[in-house]
Order: structure tokens, then sequence, then C-alpha cells
């Protein structure tokens, strides 16, 4: 059994971010590598990749040392959605059962052994994975009767009226390619459902699909703040891991599961609080305060900087900075005193325009988004859930209150008049200001 | 000897403060509480409380766990001044001797033992406790005969023409209430002033006053940073006391008299100087400073902030602040980068606008008072003298120049420019950046 | 030989300082004296101070108890260049062999020894030091033969031009004064290069000037940014000596070379990073960092206060700033969140206004230079290579974008609205807030 993982879609929905998700590094290895090892964690070693023609030179160059493993490759040539990208690699997927994951979702091992399992146990058509939840999202509902069928795909019910508590998640096993496609090329849809309706078809028609109900770990990475969850995720796996090449003052404080890499150097009074990763060649000054966050390689966290539940990429640089559940990209700087809101005065959850819609993220606590190259002045606030495309200027001393567009520079209209200044200092006021605090 | 105690003052002047000025939190306990226990340090368990229709409830209940004590209540409907808050509990009082006190002064037990003292050795009709002052102030100066017999009682006399160096203290003892209520009941006056003028009537027919001088510590609470210098009249008594059930790194400092409550948290780095006080369940973050400040129960004092000679209420929130010279009550939170200032830049004693008169406030280090349940934005900027009405929100990024009334949210209208930035980022330039710093 | 050290010009181009050249300090010395030193460690002790009315008397005061030293002085009324300084000191000079030494440059005893060497083993008429540069520099560049023989000199010429890698520098030695003098006395120009115009002339009529190439640290100081320049050049010399009366925690950290004075008091978790020094009787508060720089005697560093690269005068105080790469003088004070820039957004070098004229400063790091007397307000931002005058004050939370003139006044405009605010804050949110936070 094969897996074939789609890596095709073109993140409209992770603007301002630039970097392919699948690249995206969590503790010190790119999310596709995760997914690969995940698969591999279960037995499979044989993998299809749908790519893009954007990620397509990246992904073969990252996979290229992989050992013991077959990859194939496919070239999704314009994003039309799954069934597209399927149809169009069915020559590569060939008659064998394969098992079809998307790139957006994160989830352990136990999904691919659980299906395997069933596959080897029973005589369906499809197995499909569904995420057992505890209380209503937004996604589609499987209806199934008592032996596990399922009876339909229902999405997004309203809210108490879902049919079960198990949620389609994208980790299907096809028995038979042949038939799928069969029906994915006859199915039409206006909307981005043809592979959900494929199904329906399929099923309506007597096919028999199985639900595989799912209860570890999952998480769905479609907006930036999703990163932030993804980095949670992989946060609970991060065991201590400190590297002999690192230079860690004894006067830093290092606390919970850390992992610090190579050349990382660590000054006095530094704390770094775990689940945390330091990338590569990174700097932490002097009583800098890192807690539930992610650092890439070749960044500067300067002096009084905290940097909280953050993911922040390569060659970045802070110094005198609040940066509390943001996303980073590479090669931004914050002036002292430029601080990231990430929470409403208000408490209410935080949304987010993406993409020309206003998102509600989930979330109470959010700050912002920046893409790569961006430079933010002293001084500067920046209010939740703001976004900043990337190689722009926020100046000095400016409240961010809009995203701002890639390649852009917002600069301060602040005012000020100038009046005469009579008052001067005398010897006398600085004593007296000496003593007072000798006192 | 009984004490009649006046609690029914409603403190128009303690806006925005909505807290009654007795149940405010000193050392861990209710003003009343100390002020009652001064007067058991003399030997005193006798006690009449005239309460108001908003405190009499929370007081009773204070009160109603102390032992080995008799403790009558009154409720003045209205408040009208010492004089109606008297002859409304004249019934309750009765015949006996009775020292009158005012809940808005601060003195050791040693003004009740003298009182006592000169009770039992004398026999004048009433007994008066003389602040004897160093400098001019302006209150009620007492002329008075070599054996201390009070000729007249001189309200705010201008400086330079005070009759003596005794400030005339609502700490009175009356030997016979009939008399005083008799005289109280036929005084007029337009102005709040109807019990100094009894006083007066009665020793110009005759009756003997006798000044108790009175030189320990002493402390009036009329406005609200005063109830700073309360809280620094409490810190000479304050004695280092660390519940067992805190938790404090080894890496924090606490330096001087502290009194840390049971479940406070003290994280590294964090230093804590005395005299201070930090309630019950308070977190005390990663190289915060707090010092000559008392902190309430379930506050979190974040990274980096330092709070200097401030009184802070319950569940307030920090970090990244300088809070200095303030007073803060309950449920308040602060963004990064907020900012009292204390100090003007002309070094003048700061004013404060307090139920729309100006009032000079004494002080030249003085930062904002801000009631219950307020929250400001980061990077804000509060001048100095300011005041914040209960839930009243400060937005991010402002200058809040004048007081914010009750109920209130100011919000930015900081604007600026949105420029094309054609600056990017290259490759070179960040190891050159990296370069710079490793050297 | 005896050295002419030029004292007197006016130091237009170091607007906004107040303070002679001459007497600011370095490593705990005026510049003078490093620079009278600089000859005595080369055997010279005879000299004439050619001073102006403004600092001949703090000069001579200065340099009144030097021992085993012959010193005259001079005072040259107006500022009217080097020719008329020389000129109106030529009989004070006499007959015997000078060394002409500007006091804006800076050097090692080197220079001396090597002229001096010459001068005893050549016969040429004068003797000019000839800085070996490895990079394009706009000043003036010696033209040679091979036996080092002046030819000319060719003052900026254009880049690629240069007729050697020799520039002039002011140290020279003149054999015979009356020959220079005459010269001098003939001499006429329009622009201020009348002694350089005479050396020209006196090479064309065949008198023999000698270049002497030096190739050890050399730092000239015409601009207020030079100041950062001329500390870094002492810093090279600073050897670690912290004095006894010093008070420092042993839970501060001194790394490197530092010089600490007597009664200076270092707080716990505070940060001094050698070459620094730290003048008598100041204080570095909690967890303040300092580094590469220079601070006065009676500052105040307090809690939370980065200063990188940076030049204090005596009386200052700063908590909670970022102060980096900035010139400030004496009696200047920071309120809270008070940044000065240091490094433009797009990287560039920084230029500043000094005079009237924008100079190009060289440096791609340079924050504010700030006169005596100053006061800046809370969360103010100074922009890079801004320069306020003596006795001004930058109002809370005003971003500087120009120089501000000195016995100025900067006050904010900022506005905000107020809005009725409907939010009130619950027992049940502060107990879910803490909730999340004791997690």
């Amino acid at each position: 059994v094969k897996v074939v993982l789609m890596c095709g879609g073109i993140g409209k929905r992770m603007t301002p971010l630039t970097k392919d998700k699948s690249l995206l590094q969590f503790s010190g290895k790119p999310l596709l590598l995760h997914q690969i090892n995940c698969a591999r964690n279960a037995g499979i070693d044989d993998f299809i990749i749908i790519a893009n023609p954007e990620n397509i030179d990246p992904i073969q160059t990252l996979l290229s040392s992989l050992q013991n493993v077959r990859i194939s490759y496919a070239v999704q040539e314009k994003s039309l959605g799954m069934a597209n990208a399927l149809l169009s690699t069915a020559s590569l997927i060939g008659k064998e059962p394969f098992i079809l994951v998307s790139s957006n979702d994160l989830f352990t091992s136990m999904a691919y052994t659980q299906l395997l399992h069933e596959y080897q146990n029973n005589n369906f058509t499809s197995y499909i994975t569904a995420l057992r939840i505890q209380e209503y999202f937004p996604g589609g509902y499987l209806k199934v009767k008592s032996n596990a069928e399922i009876e339909r795909i229902i999405e997004k019910p309203p809210k108490g009226e879902e049919p079960s508590d198990l949620i389609n998640i994208v980790i299907h096993l096809h028995k038979e390619p042949e038939i799928l496609f069969s029906y994915l090329s006859t199915t039409e849809s206006t909307s981005d459902d043809i592979y959900e309706k494929t199904l329906d078809r399929m099923i309506e028609d007597g096919y028999k699909i199985k639900a595989v109900p799912y209860t570890e770990p999952w998480q769905a990475i479609k907006y930036p703040w999703h990163i932030l969850d993804t980095m949670d995720y992989f946060a609970q796996f991060i065991k201590s891991d400190i590297s002999p090449g690192a230079r860690i003052s004894n006067k830093a404080i290092i606390d919970g599961n850390v992992i610090i890499e190579d050349k990382v150097r660590v000054f006095e009074g530094a704390i770094i609080r775990g689940p945390s990763y330091i990338g590569r060649n990174s700097v932490i000054g002097n009583g800098a305060l890192i807690r539930d966050s992610s650092i890439g390689n070749d960044c500067v966290v300067g002096y009084s900087t905290e940097i909280k539940h953050s993911y922040i990429g390569n060659g970045c640089w802070f110094h005198s900075n609040y940066i509390g559940d943001s996303v980073i990209e590479d090669d931004c700087s914050f002036g002292a005193g430029a601080i990231t809101a990430n929470f409403r005065l208000d408490e209410t959850i935080i949304s987010s325009r993406i993409d020309g819609d206003r998102i509600n993220t989930g979330h109470d606590k959010l700050g912002a988004v920046i893409g790569r190259g961006c430079r933010i002045g002293i001084n500067s606030s920046i209010m939740p859930g703001i976004t900043i495309g990337a190689n722009s200027f926020v100046g000095a001393h400016i409240n961010l209150t809009h995203n701002l567009e890639t390649g852009k520079m917002a600069l301060s209209k602040s005012e000020y008049m100038i009046l005469p200044n009579l008052w001067s200092i005398s010897e006398n006021k600085r004593e007296d200001l000496m003593k007072k605090f000798k006192q």
C-alpha cells in the first residue's frame, strides 16, 4: 500500500506567509519530513508526492537523501482541487490500493496503522479516517451504520444536527483505484467538493465505505495561526536535546523540554522555557525570555525581549520587544520597544482579514503574522491578528491597526509642537536627586 | 470608655476609586481592622461603628469573627457630616464617656493611651488629640493656655499666623456626651463644621477642653494618593514573613522586609525589595522588580515589569510595564509597554483633578490612579496625576493627558501614511549582520 | 623640541554639545590630559597650549597640578584658523624646532617618536606625519618622491586619483619656525587653508619637507559622533580596574575590561560588558545592561535599561530605556520606555544635520546626540542621527523626527477619541484568566 500525499495546493489562505507550508520547519525538520516519517513509522515506504510547480524542486531536494524509501513525484499544474490532483496522477497511482493524504493534516502514525489493520481484516471498497470529536466543528460529518459503514457524508451540518461525532479527515484508503477514478471523472460540481461528492455517489451505488475512528492528536493547517497550533502539536513530542556545540551560560536557565541546536549562544540571565526550539547559530541575549516558542536559525533575541508562544523564522532580530502568539517569517527585525498586542482589551476572539475575508481565528490570544524581510520600527504597536506582507516596513512609533500589504512602508504622521522652554537644571537639583536615590 | 468610629463618609474625594476606604487592605488586612486593633492595643474593646448604607454589610461581615469585643453599628443614611453622624447615634452612645474617631485618620495606639491617661488624671469636659507639627499644614490649629486648656480652634490660619504648633486631630474623648449632644443640636452652620463650632461654643460657655499633644506617626486619608502615604505608614511595621505555601525560586531575590502570602509564586530573577507586600496566589514573573509596593491577591506581575512604590489591588496583570507611585484597583490589566509617568519633566509638584477641582497633591512623584476593571493597551503612556474611572479602556498607543471617566474607552486617532517600499533584504545582508554580531 | 597644541577652535561642528572637546572625559581623564601624556610618553615635556577665551581657564586649572612639565599658554581671541593661531603665538614659539599638533587628532606616541627620530637623522626643513590609509578618505593626500620628500599636498582628490596612500595629519615638526612664520604671513587664501598653502609655497621654493609614514591607530574628532569613535579609540587601552570603594553585587556580571570608579553601586543582575567605563558615584540598577559604553559620574542606569556603545556624561538618569550609539551630555534624564533608534530600517548610512548642513556620518549605527540638561518623556522615540540642544524637553510619547534646538520643548499633539465602554469584567473572567496562567 502506498501513500499519495497531496502537497499541490497554493496557500492563498496562508497570506502573508511566503514559504510553502510543506517546507516550514517544526522542531528543526520540514513539515513534509514529519509527514513522511509518520507514514514510515506505520511501515509504509512507498510514496507519491503531488507537488505544484513552485514547490516541486525544493521538495525533491529535501527528500533526495532519504534512504530505503520509494518516492514518485507528480506536478499539479494548476491549483484545481483534490479531484483534479488525483485524476492527473491516476496513471502513476495505478491499480494497487493506496492511502490518500492531504498535507494540510497532522496526525500520528496510528491513523495509518488503523487503516491498514481494517483493510487487512475487512472487505470494504474504501476506508475513511473518522476523527472523533468532543465539540462542534465545521467539517464533514459521517452518518454511519452500527457496523461503521458510512451512509452519507454531510458537509457542515448546523450545530445540534450532527449525525455523529465523527468527522471526515482525508486519510483515506482506496482498495480499488480504478473504481474511484472512474467515478471521479464523471462527478460534476461547481464548488470544490468533487472528491467528497464522488464518495457519496459510490455509496449510493452500493460500494461499501467504512469509517475508521481515530482519537489521537490531530491538527489542520489552513491559516497562518494554525502554524502556532502545529507548533504546539509537535511541541508535545519535544525532548530536551542541547547540542554540545551550543554555548550556554551557566547563569542562563533552561527549563522544561528544549531543543538547542549547534552553535547557539545563550547569555547570562536568559531564560528558555520548554517546550521550545532554538535553531542553529541563534543568539539568546542577556535576560531574554523565550517560552513555548520556536526560534529559527541565525536569530538574535536580544536583551529584555520576551517571545511567548510564537513561531519565528530564520535570521530574525529582536531587542527589547514583546512578541506574543505571533508568526514571523525569515529575516524580519524589530526595533526596541516594538510590541505585538496578542489580546483584545474586550477579551473577545480575534479575527483576521485573510485574502479579503474576515476570518474568526478561534483564538483569544493571537499576535501578528509577518511575511519575510520586514522591518518594524522602535516603539511600534501592532494590533492583534494583523498581517504584514513580505518586504514591508512599519515605521517607528506607529500603531498599526490594519493589515499592511507586501512591499509597503507605513510611516508615522504624528506631529508635535515646539515651544520655548525656560526651565534649566541646577547643580543643586542634581545633588538633591542623587541624595533622594541614595537614601 | 468606648470608641465611636465614623466610617459613614462617602468618598467623593477618593474618585475614581470604588472600594470603601475602610475595606482597603494594607499589609493584608482591611484598614478598619488596623483601626480596631489600634484601639484594642490601648485596652479598648467597646465600639460603635457609624457606617453608611453601602459599607454596613461588608463591615459587619468583616468584623463578625472578632472575639472578646463588643461592637454596635449605626447607619448614617446620608453623608451629612460629623455632627449629623453623632446626633443620629446619640441614643446608642448613651451617657458614658466615649472617644470619637474619624476613620480618615491613622495613628498609633499611643493616642488612645494618652487620652485615657489624661481622662483618669484630670477633670476636663473633653480631651482633644493635638498633633504636634514641624511645618505649616492647612488644618485646625489649637490656641492653648499654659495648662494645655484650649482657648479656641482656628481653622486654616494663614501661614505665619498659626497660634501654636498643635493641630486638631479627630481623636476626641468626651466625658459628658449629653452636654456635647445638647450643644450639637443647637449649633448651626452653612458649611461642614458644625462639630468644630460646637466645641468652640462649649469653650465660650466655660466648659474646659484639654489639648493632648501627640508626636507619633499620623496620616490622613482623603485623596487617592494618600493611599500611597498610608501604604508607607503601614510599611514601617512590616516584618519579613514568607508563607511556607509560597513557591519562591532560589534564583529570585527577596531583600528587606517583605510579606509573601500563601500560594504566591516568584520566578527566577525576580526581585522584591521591602518594605513590600505580595498577596495570596499572586505570581511575580522572571526578572520583575517590585519595590516599596503592595500587590494584592491573584495578581500577575510579568516579565520585565517594574512596580515602584505603588498600591495594586487584586487580580491585576502586568507585563513589560513601568508602574510608579500609582494606585490601581482590582482587576486591571496593562498591555506590554504601557507606562505610568510619575515625574514631571519640569520636576514641579503634581496636581490632580478630583471631582472637578484641581488639587495640589503635595507630591513630586505621582503616577496614575485607576479604578477597578480597567484595561490599558500596549505602549500607552499615562501622564502624572491622571485618574481613570472604573471599567474603562485606554486603547493601545495612546498618550493619556486628561482624566478618563468611568466606563469610557479612549481610542487612538493616530494615523500613518502608506507608501511603496522598494527595499528588500538579501542573503548577504543577513550574513553581514550576523558576522558583525558574532565578532 | 616643544609641542604646540592647538585647542583654540570653537566647535560649531560639535553642536549641540556644549562642553569643550579638550575637556571631555575618556576613561576618566579629559581628552587634553590624554594628549599631553601621549607627548610625554615620547619624552617631550615642553608645551605651548593655544586655547580660546572660553576654555583657557578650565584648561589652566586642569593642567596646573602636572609635575615635571613646562606649559605656556596662548589665547586665540577669534576662531580664525591654524595660520592665525600660529602667527599670534609666534613670539612664544621662538626660534627652536617645534611640533605642531591639532587637538582634533588622536594618535599614539609613536607619531612623536618617529618625527623626533627623522629629525635627528635627516636635514629636512619640516617633517609631516603621513597616515597610511587602506581606503579612500576625503583628506589632504601627499605626493612623494622615492626618498619620501613631499612634492605636493593635494586636497581631497577624486577617488581613484589619489597620488599615494598617505594622508597629511597635523603632527608636523618644523625645524625652522622663522621660515614657516615668514611664509605664513605672506600667504593669502579665501578659504581655511592658509597653513597648507604655506607648506606648498615652501616646497615650490625648494624647502625640503619629508613625509613620515604612520600606521598606528588614529582618530579625528570633528563631529559629535566622533566622540563614539574616540571612546572606542581609548577603549582599546582600558584594563580592568574596579575601585575598592565600589559596591558590586555578587549577582552582577562584570565581563571584559571595565573600569569602575569609587562609590559606584552595581545591583543584582546588572551586566557590564567591557570595554566600558563607569564613573564615580554612579548606580547601575537591577538587570541593566551596559556594553561598550562610557558612563559619567553620578548617573543612575535603572532597571531594564540597555546602554549600548554610548557616551554618557555626568548626572544622567535612565530607566527602562534603550540607548544605542548615542552621545548624551551631563544632567539628562530619560522617562521609562524612551528609546533612541540607532539603525535605519533601510540599513543605509545615517546622516545628521549639524549647523545647517546635512552631514554623512559614515556610520550605519548612530543614535542621538543630546546636549546637557535635557529631559526625555516616557515612551518617546528619537530617530537616528537626531540632535537635541541643551536644556530642552522632549515630551512624552513623541516621535522626534527633526533636530530640536537649544531651550525648546517638543510636546505631543496626539489626540484620542472617547467613546462609551459597555464592557465590564466579571469574577468568572478573573478566575478563568488565573486558571489559564496557572496551568
